[in-house]
């Protein structure tokens, strides 16, 4: 049985962040990959939807630029032949300030021949924004 | 083949919000279930935490008289034997300003004996609370 790709894909990118080392994950995109990660690209333009591999590798790289990686704990996943889907608990560092960041996501990815072909990234965006402003935004309480 | 606990769930509690008729979910989550929404706690007190079918059903009662769910399209869906993983929107109508939310939202679903056993869901809770506040937030740019 060999490794699934998510695997494989997973240490590429935290190889191309945390090293600035992309040459794996360059070979693990397709050259068509389809990718989101949903967010408030005002403040990161990072964030967005992507089409191409020069595009993500793209924000790879400012992804590097922005944060290292610190530790990250696979909470939930599923894996398909040719799919796969985690929830995960990233430790981040920001480079510029060193504060801790703490940040929940969610990916659904499909790989073709090994190489990633889509994915769609889910951020608790607002945990996220109060974590990088370094203050809670004041907000009503609405439902009951 | 048996149809997967993961449609019989969401028809329960699509009919639980927006019909307001939770018979059908009560009998499909276990007694124990181990149950969290990541959000803003301040803003929707029915986000996070909870353990066991009467906290849940409470949360369900909760968001029944908060929201009607519009429609739903299921992005991404991964079936696993007892386990379930989708990527999801919503559109949903706030009760009491009659106005519209459209929300992203990932779930990770367990089943036992075709019960809900425990789930995560995760939101993309900036994008909510900017609509839910009719107004949007200023955030600085913050990477490169």
């Amino acid at each position: 049985m060999t490794e699934h790709s998510l695997w494989r894909f997973s240490r590429a990118i935290h190889r191309a962040i945390n090293e600035r080392q992309p040459g794996d994950l360059e070979t693990l995109i397709d050259d068509d990959v389809d990718w989101a990660i949903y967010g408030p690209i005002d403040m990161f333009p990072f964030l967005g939807a992507r089409r191409g591999k020069a595009a993500v590798l793209e924000v790879i790289r400012r992804i590097a630029e922005t944060v290292r990686v610190r530790r990250f704990d696979r909470e939930s996943v599923m894996l398909g032949v040719d799919s796969a889907a985690s929830m995960m608990r990233y430790s981040l560092t920001a480079l510029d300030s060193h504060k801790p960041i703490s940040v929940r996501l969610a990916h659904f990815a499909k790989f073709k021949a090994d190489r990633l072909s889509s994915i769609r990234v889910l951020v608790d965006t607002f945990d996220l924004v109060e974590q990088v402003l370094g203050r809670p935004i004041h907000l009503p309480r609405i439902a009951p």
